[in-house]
C-alpha cells in the first residue's frame, strides 16, 4: 500500500500486524481495515488489552509459564500434585495439556528444543533450572511431554541422561493411534509403536 | 484455554485477537504468545500503533477513504485528475487500485454493495453523496470499479441509472483474461467476455 494513500499511521499498524504469526501482508491489511471499521467495539479494547497484558504479564520464575502473577497460578495452586513435573517445550504446549485436562501436576517450560542446526544448545533452554527442580525432595516423576520430532526426542534423551543421576523417574508420552484416527492413514512408525505399546483390553 | 492457567488478561487478549479476520481461536492463542515473547519489539509498539490509529484516523467526508487527514490525502492531492471518480465498494478496493497504480484519479467508497438478501439498500451506501459529487462541473467520467459478482453488478446498474441524468460518462472495468492466466482454467463467462471485448493487436 503506498504511504501516500492511507497515511503513515495505518502503514505502521499494518506492518506490525503482519508480524503476527498467521497474518501475512494481505491479511494484515484486512485486519487493519476491520479494526478501523470497528473502532469502538474492537480497536480501542484491543489497544487496551495489549497494553494491559504488556504491563501485567511476566514469565513465571519457577516454571516459565506466563501469567499476571509470579510464581504463576499453576505453580502456586495447592491442589496440584507437587511430585510430578511435566516438561514442555513451549507455553503453547502447556496450554494444550491444560485444555485436555490431561494431568493435575506442575510444569516446566524449556523455551524450545535442542537444535544443533539452528544453534540451540542446552544453555539456551531452561534445562539447568529443571535439573535443580527435579532434585527437590518432593519430586518423584518427570514426564517429558515433548514433540515426537527429531529435535524433541533428542532433547528428551539429553534430559533423561541428566535426570537419571537425580534418582527421579523419567517418563514420556505414549505413542499410538490418535483418538478418532484411522489406521489406513497412519504412518508406519506410529502403527509399529502402537502395536509395540499395546495395552490389555 | 482455562482461565485458571493463564489469567484473565491473556484470556481477554486472545478473545479480541480472535475477532480479527484471518485469525481463529487457535491462531489467536499463537499470536498472543508471540506478542508476549516479543514484548519490547512487537507488543509495546503494536499497542501504541493501534492507539495512535484510533486517535488520528477518520473517514474522509468527501470520498469515504480512511486517513489521518480529512479530507484525505487522495482528495486533496492537486496532481490527481479531478474529472474522474472511481467508485469502489470498500477501502480495500481503493488500496488495491492504488497498489496497481491503475489510475491517477479520485475515488468514492460506497461502503458495500446493494444486497437485498442481507438487507442492504441504497440508503445504507454512500450513493446520494456520489450523485451530488457527479453533478459537480469538473466531473466528466465515473468509473465503476465494483466486484464482478451479482451484488456488485446490481449496484453498478443502479448507479448507472441514477447517473445518466447527471450527464456524466459512466464506465466499468473490462472483463477478460487475468494477466498471467491460462485459458484452460478460466470459466466460460470470462472467456466469452474476453472474446466479445477483444482488442486490436
Amino acid at each position: 500500500m503506498p504511504t501516500a494513500v492511507a497515511g503513515p499511521e495505518i502503514e505502521r499498524l499494518i506492518q506490525l500486524l503482519a508480524r503476527l504469526p498467521g497474518l501475512g501482508p494481505r491479511s494484515a491489511r484486512r485486519a487493519a481495515l476491520h479494526l478501523i471499521k470497528k473502532r469502538e467495539q474492537l480497536m480501542a479494547p484491543l489497544a487496551a488489552a495489549i497494553q494491559t497484558a504488556f504491563d501485567r504479564i511476566s514469565i513465571c520464575r519457577v516454571c516459565g509459564n506466563i501469567d499476571s502473577q509470579n510464581p504463576c497460578t499453576v505453580c502456586t495452586d495447592p491442589r496440584r500434585d507437587p511430585s510430578v513435573i511435566v516438561v514442555v517445550a513451549d507455553v503453547a504446549d502447556l496450554w494444550a495439556l491444560e485444555r485436555a485436562s490431561a494431568i493435575n501436576a506442575r510444569y516446566h517450560v524449556l523455551g524450545g528444543t535442542l537444535s544443533p542446526l539452528d544453534g540451540v544448545g542446552p544453555q539456551d533452554l531452561a534445562i539447568d533450572a529443571l535439573v535443580s527442580r527435579a532434585h527437590e525432595e518432593a519430586v518423584k516423576e518427570v514426564i517429558l511431554a515433548l514433540n515426537a520430532t527429531v529435535d524433541g526426542q533428542t532433547t528428551a534423551h539429553y534430559i533423561t541422561d541428566l535426570l537419571h543421576e537425580a534418582g527421579v523417574k523419567v517418563t514420556r508420552l505414549a505413542h499410538g493411534v490418535p483418538v478418532g484416527g484411522e489406521l489406513d492413514y497412519l504412518d508406519e512408525g506410529t502403527l509399529a509403536a502402537a502395536i509395540r505399546q499395546r495395552t490389555p483390553f
